[in-house]
C-alpha cells in the first residue's frame, strides 16, 4: 500500500523529525505535578517504554519550570533520549523568560493563542524560541479559543445577508487563530520547519473538519488529535474514527491520543492505543501483528481464546528484543484461529497461522507457514509447540543483526 | 450534521429495518455452543440489553438448528423479541430442509458462498428463503473465499499483458462473489429488499477497499465489519478506523465489530463498541455523552478522574430508564473538566458542565448549564451536588412522557 502524505517542511524536534517524509510520529502528554520530579521521570519512562516518541509535560509555574533540568538529568541518567516539550498557557513568557536554562533544555514549546493574553506575550514566547533555536507547536483548542477573534468573526457573520451558522464561525476562529499566529511567528524569524500547528476540538465530526480546513490553507507540519476524547472505550472508538479518517486522507504529522484515565488503567494506554492505530492502518510497524477471529458457537472458544492471549503476552514480552535482534520481525503476521470456516484461509494469508478444531472438528490444529502446511499440533502443548516454530520461524527468516 | 448515506433498498428483518432510511444497525454474535439453550440464551440477552439490535447464533449442526425453537421460546418468555439470525456454512441447506420450524422461526438467513459447495446447495438454502419470506445476508468472508472463482480470475490475470496484482485479484474474486451469487438469488425470486451483501477481511485497508468497490458496484443494503480485527485495543481501534471510515464515506447499513475475547472481558464488549462509535460520529444518540480532558500536570488528577468515573456510573445505570421517560435524554451532553485551560470553554458548550479547579487554582467548581454559569460547588459533596443539578436538569429540559 502506498501512503497518501499531504507535503509538508520537516520540523527537526532534537533527534526526530516530523513531516510529510517521515513516518507519522506518536506523542503522549504526563498527568504528573511536573514539580514531583521522580513521578514525572517515572512517568516519561513508562511513556517511552510502550512507544511514545515525544513526551509533554505540563509547565504552569516556576516550581514546574525549574524541574525540567533535573527532569532531563535523571532521563539522559537513564539513556533515555525522548525530547521533551513543555505545556505553556497564560504564563508561558514569563517562565520562559525568567528560567532560561529550562528553556534551553525543553525540545519544543506548545503555546496555546487562545490564552496567552496580549499578543506581546505571544511574542515574547516566538523571540525566546528564534534564540534558543527551538520548535513551537501553536496549539488552538476549542475550549480555549481566541475570544477577540471569536467575537470580531462573530460580529462580522452577523451583517452578512446569508450568516454562516454558528459552528462554521467556529471553524473559521480555530483555523484563522492557528494561521494568523503561525505567520505572526514567521514574521519574527521563527521558520517555517519550525512551526508545527495543531487545532483540536472533543468532537470527531468538527475535528474532522477543522483539520481538512487548516490542511488545505497550509502546508505547516500537523498535529492531530481530540482534545477531550472521553475515557476507555468512548475515548478509543472516538479517537481512532477521527484520526483514522483523516490519516487516511494523508492529514496529520504526529498525533495524540487523550485518553481520561480510569483507576487501574496505566496512562501509557494512550501511546499503544496510537500504535495499535497506526499498525492496523499499515501506516507504521512496530510488533508482532496477530489476526484472530471473534470466535462463535462453533470454536472451542476456551482453547482458542487462551492460545490467542499466550502468543499476545508472547509477543509483547518478546518484540522490543525481536525487533533489535531481527530487524523486519515487527512486520510478521501471525494468525490464531477458531475453527475450520475462516481458519485455514486466514492462516495460510498469514506469514505463519495456527487453525485450532472448533467443536466436532477433528482435534488437529493445523500450522502454515509462508502459506504452506507444515504441521499438525495435537492438544497437548499446544502453546509450547507453537512458540518454538514461531521462534524458529523468526530467527530464520529474518536476519540476526547480532 | 447532515449524514451522508448510500441509497439502498430497505430489508425487513423481522421488526427492524435496514437501509440508507433506516438508522444504521448494530450487531452481534454469540459464540456458545447454539445446542446449549440456556447459556445461548443468557448470552443473547446480554448482548440485547447493551444495545445490539440483531442476534446471530451459529448453527453447524441438527443439534444446534433443533434448539431454535428452544431459543426463541425463551426469549419471548423474557419478552425478548430481538431478530435472531442462523449463520450458516457447509451444511446449511441440509439443515435448513430437515428442521422446517426452526427455518420459520430464524429471522434470517446468512449464507457464506464461499463453502456452500455446489450451486445446487447455494440455491436450495435460496429457495426455502424464498419460501418462508426470509431475508438472506450473502457473506463473503477473506478467509473463506470461492476457490473455484479465485483460480478462474487468477488464470485470467496471468494472460493480461499488465496483470494486476494479486491483491487486487482477491478484491475482485470478494466482489464478483457477493454479487454474483445476489444476482442468482434474484433469479431464484428473492427480491432485492430481501438481500443484506458483506465483504470482510482482516486487515483495514482491505475491508475498506473492497467495500468501496462493493457499494460502487450496486445498492445493495451493505453490512460491514473487519472479519477478524484481534482482541481489545487493537481490535477496537482497527475495527472503528475501518468502520468509521467506510460510515463516513456513507457506506455501511448495518455494523459488526468482531473481537477476540479476553479473560474478564464480557462478549457485550462488541455490543458497547458499536454504539460508542455510532455515537461518537454522530450518527445515533444512545445515552448522554461526557466530554473529559485527558487531565495533565495541572488537573488535580485524582478528584477530576473519581468525578468523571462516578458521572459515567450514574448514566450507566440510569440511561435506559432515562431515555424511556425522558425522551431526547440521550442526546445530553455533559462535560466534567479538569482545570481553567478548557474547562469552562468546554462546559460552557456541552448542555451541562463542570470544571474542576486544577493545582493551585481556587478550589470552586462551576457549573455551567446551556452555557450559563448557575453554581459554584466546592469539593465537599461534589458528586452529589452535581448529580442533584444533572437530575433536575435532565427533568426540566427532557419533557416527561410518564
Amino acid at each position: 500500500m502506498t501512503i497518501k502524505r499531504r507535503k509538508t517542511p520537516s520540523v527537526q524536534i532534537k533527534n526526530l523529525q516530523i513531516g510529510s517524509k517521515h513516518p507519522i510520529a506518536v506523542q503522549s502528554m504526563t498527568n504528573t505535578p511536573t514539580y514531583d520530579v521522580t513521578k514525572t521521570v517515572n512517568q516519561i519512562i513508562e511513556l517511552v517504554e510502550a512507544g511514545s516518541e515525544l513526551v509533554r509535560i505540563t509547565i504552569d509555574t516556576s516550581k514546574s519550570m525549574a524541574s525540567v533540568p533535573k527532569i532531563i538529568q535523571q532521563l539522559k541518567a537513564k539513556n533515555i533520549a525522548v525530547p521533551i516539550i513543555g505545556d505553556f498557557h497564560y504564563n508561558g513568557h514569563i517562565l520562559l523568560s525568567e528560567f532560561p536554562e529550562s528553556a534551553k533544555l525543553l525540545s519544543k514549546y506548545r503555546i496555546n493563542p487562545g490564552n496567552v493574553g496580549i499578543d506581546n506575550n505571544f511574542s515574547k514566547m516566538i523571540k525566546i524560541a528564534v534564540k534558543y533555536n527551538k520548535p513551537v507547536r501553536i496549539g488552538v483548542n476549542w475550549g480555549s479559543i481566541d475570544k477577540k477573534l471569536f467575537t470580531k468573526l462573530m460580529t462580522e457573520n452577523s451583517k452578512r445577508k446569508n450568516p454562516k451558522t454558528d459552528k462554521k464561525i467556529i471553524y473559521d476562529v480555530m483555523v484563522q487563530s492557528a494561521l494568523k499566529n503561525a505567520q505572526k511567528a514567521e514574521a519574527l524569524g521563527l521558520p517555517k520547519n519550525k512551526i508545527i500547528l495543531s487545532a483540536k476540538m472533543s468532537d470527531v465530526q468538527d475535528v474532522i473538519q477543522v483539520n481538512q480546513m487548516l490542511a488545505k490553507a497550509c502546508d505547516y507540519v500537523l498535529h492531530i488529535g481530540l482534545t477531550e476524547a472521553g475515557s476507555s472505550i468512548q475515548g478509543i472508538t472516538a479517537s481512532s474514527a477521527a484520526l483514522g479518517i483523516l490519516l487516511e486522507q494523508g492529514i496529520g504529522d504526529t498525533i495524540r491520543i487523550s485518553l481520561t484515565p480510569e483507576k487501574n488503567t496505566p496512562r501509557s494506554l494512550e501511546v499503544s492505543t496510537c500504535l495499535a492505530l497506526l499498525q492496523s492502518m499499515k501506516f507504521r510497524y512496530f510488533k508482532p501483528s496477530v489476526t484472530s477471529c471473534p470466535g462463535c458457537g462453533r470454536t472451542n472458544s476456551n482453547h482458542f481464546i487462551e492460545l490467542a492471549d499466550q502468543v499476545k503476552k508472547l509477543i509483547d514480552q518478546n518484540y522490543l528484543k525481536w525487533r533489535e535482534k531481527y530487524p523486519g520481525s515487527e512486520k510478521l503476521h501471525i494468525a490464531v484461529m477458531g475453527c475450520i470456516v475462516n481458519g485455514p484461509g486466514e492462516s495460510k494469508t498469514a506469514d505463519i497461522g495456527i487453525s485450532l478444531p472448533g467443536n466436532n472438528e477433528n482435534p488437529i490444529s493445523p500450522v502454515y507457514i509462508d502459506g504452506h502446511l507444515t504441521h499438525k499440533l495435537n492438544s497437548a502443548n499446544l502453546f509450547n509447540d507453537f512458540k518454538t516454530i514461531l521462534e524458529k520461524y523468526i530467527q530464520t527468516k529474518f536476519k540476526s543483526q547480532k
